[in-house]
């Protein structure tokens, strides 16, 4: 239960400056306005930093490819620690964890869009088109091509997911600083394409909090396209995992 | 005592550096003139990571809403440690201690903006708009709205304190470069609206300094906004500390 | 043989970043378009980050420089720790071991280009100059000069070498952060005239990937360019190795 | 002995990335040309960062400033420790040590400058003015005003001094990437009126490479402007080894 709620208090955090950024980029007037890749690049990145740090109680994956990554690669989702370090707790990667990891992810991404929309609610009251309002909730391709938008979604989930696999049992195993810079890494090598969701619940959280919220002069929330960044992601995971077992 | 001189110097160089880099990026023909907000955000962020090292007898909290943070989860104000690392001495969160930090981040932040000044005194001697020198020392919205400013602020600093108060007791216990990069963090992603103070003193001080310095054709120091950035991050901090006591 | 896998998927890796984020910022249509220098500078570094995190089992070199540093300096190529941190194998550094790694990274830097080549496979489609095409896979210089492009790469690859041999026993040795912030510096400072090759097969691999790959309007692989980023990473390499075990 | 061989290593690597990252952002043709000012600021830290590592045998002060501050904070300029972390050698801050350190930072300076100029050597050749040439060496006010400019030099050098003398003995004690962040730190903040030399060699030493360098085209090395970086520094370091050994 305490692991529920950290999942989601880790989420919101992420997707509150995940797409804070994005708003602080794109939207008018805002101080950030057209503001660079890179910094796009470093505010997810350091999103993830203060997620993995805020969801320490339940392994901080703060997005479903990672779980379902190492409920493949049969790791545990989180192993805690009593104050003298020593290990008190192990939540076990079972099916039924999974979608407790699951829900809980997508409830946190639902808070933290709607927060970033509360933060920027004078910046959307500008005249803006719908689709770079949509921009700050979800992601979408530069060039669209349902087939090659997900390879590009696996490819770069599997990098992230292999990684965690690999490197420690989970983000918070791992160390946030770590996490953080391979997902600054990922968006500027493998973000060009299709904007780089790498999770599931990052891109289809706020895109439900964009079809719910009254943003003034909004579009279409772009259903269409939404398999995509859900699918790519937990194909990616899923590969992840097998492999990433198989090597370490 | 010791902990009310570290106090000053620390935020003294927060705001020298913090100043400094705002400065840098709209002073009319500096290096840095026009370098972007991924600079303003590194600049800031170390600012913070060179005022923690140096605030290390006080627990380095450089800001009023980190203070009245912890006083509200009743965490100690600092723990200092012996060169064995044994704890050696702890400073307790009561209202007298308080009003001590409060103090000694106001002086030290007026202290920093004089500093600042200097240094690039001769670049506010070129002419510029009243509004540009007050950027240096103070914050400002793009889009006035003080409610929802207001709002910006407190979300902002929850962010901020509530990763303080569930990481670590203080910014010196969590350590500088954590710290540091959470604020580039939330200069990036939540900065865009209001330039994010997410620290009274940060913005009280250097406008306190900027209605007394003899700057040349300087403009309002806009008393009109003043209150948002000091009550913003105050109840933030207060939510942190309320919530981070209650999740940790 | 673990090793040999290792060495492969590193600097896949580390090519699949590297490339990719050249592809971000001058391919038509990405999201990172015209990203600049810096972004650039990053997405290598982080590229490297994660290629050294991936390959921890064989010393991370990801480089036939790094690899001939190490044989010059009669250093190990990896030190193998089991769960206890105790010492379980160690790589010698001989001849046969060289060109095992020598081909491992070849391999894996033509996976990782034909890997990037697939994420970017519609940008790819798009109208853009054969340089430009070329540019994503292998260095080329700005000015070109085979003398000076040749001690550019000479130098540039010292410093990472002689880096790696006095600091750390190999890349992995060291940890992945501080040898990511190398090549970030590297790509800063001296990447200016050649584009910072500082490895063979990072430039050899992705042409020779650039030669059988299918792509739109491609242009000449300029073969006449490719002994510089070969020639010059390995001289650079020996003298690092000599110079590196003198010092240390 | 060693030390002063680390000393001028690590100066010369220093000024090699340094003086490196100035001329990919201002020569003409370059990669990183008009890379921006965050560019140059990660240059020069990341510069301190390799060099900090290298001249691990000598404390890696690299800078006459820090070995001034050093000496008038009676600390000592090195602690060396054995294999298994012993303290084996100390380096007293003596007068004459303090004048070998000096002599090796300076040749370390004027050797780095010499390598950045042949890395560089085709751009060098291209046309381009002669205040664009000698800024690849030493630093030179943006708005030329002896006292103020030496006001700046002295403030900057405090942070740094004042940094060194409190958080570590010497830059290699504080650990490399926290002085090369502090670095990026004052450079971003502090370095917009003069170009922060901070390091009385990183400045003068260049400037007599550039006097006896055959550089096409080059002009004056503007020798009136030479005392401000050479005593702004040596007076902010003094200043901080005094105010630091106080505090500490």
């Amino acid at each position: 239960m305490q692991a529920f709620w950290s999942e989601i208090l880790g989420t919101a955090t992420l997707i509150l400056l995940g797409a804070g950024v994005v708003a602080n980029v794109i939207l008018p007037r805002t101080k950030g306005f057209d503001g660079g890749w890179l910094l796009i690049n470093f505010g997810w990145g350091l999103a993830v930093f203060a997620g993995v740090f805020t969801a320490y109680k339940s392994g901080a994956h703060l997005n479903p490819a990672v779980t379902i990554g190492l409920y493949t690669a049969d790791l545990p989702f989180a192993t805690l620690t009593g104050p003298e370090g020593r290990v008190t707790a192990t939540i076990e990667p079972t099916v039924s964890n999974m979608f407790i990891y699951f829900a809980a992810e997508m409830i946190g991404a639902i808070i933290g869009a709607v927060l970033a929309f509360l933060v920027y609610k004078k910046h959307f009251d500008q005249e803006a088109p719908g689709a770079t309002k949509l921009a700050v909730f979800s992601t979408g391709p530069e060039l669209r091509s349902y087939g090659w938008n997900f390879i590009t979604e696996v490819v770069a989930t599997f990098v992230l997911v292999f990684f965690v696999v690999v490197s420690g049992k989970s983000p918070s195993g791992l160390g946030p600083l770590a996490v953080a810079l391979i997902v600054v890494g990922i968006g500027a090598s493998l973000g060009g394409p299709t904007g780089y969701a790498i999770n599931p619940a990052r891109d289809l959280g706020p895109r439900i909090a964009h079809a719910f919220l009254p943003i003034k002069g909004k579009g279409s929330s772009d259903w269409a396209y939404a398999w995509v960044p859900v699918a790519g992601p937990l194909v990616g995971g899923v590969l992840a995992g097998l492999l990433g077992a198989a090597y370490s």
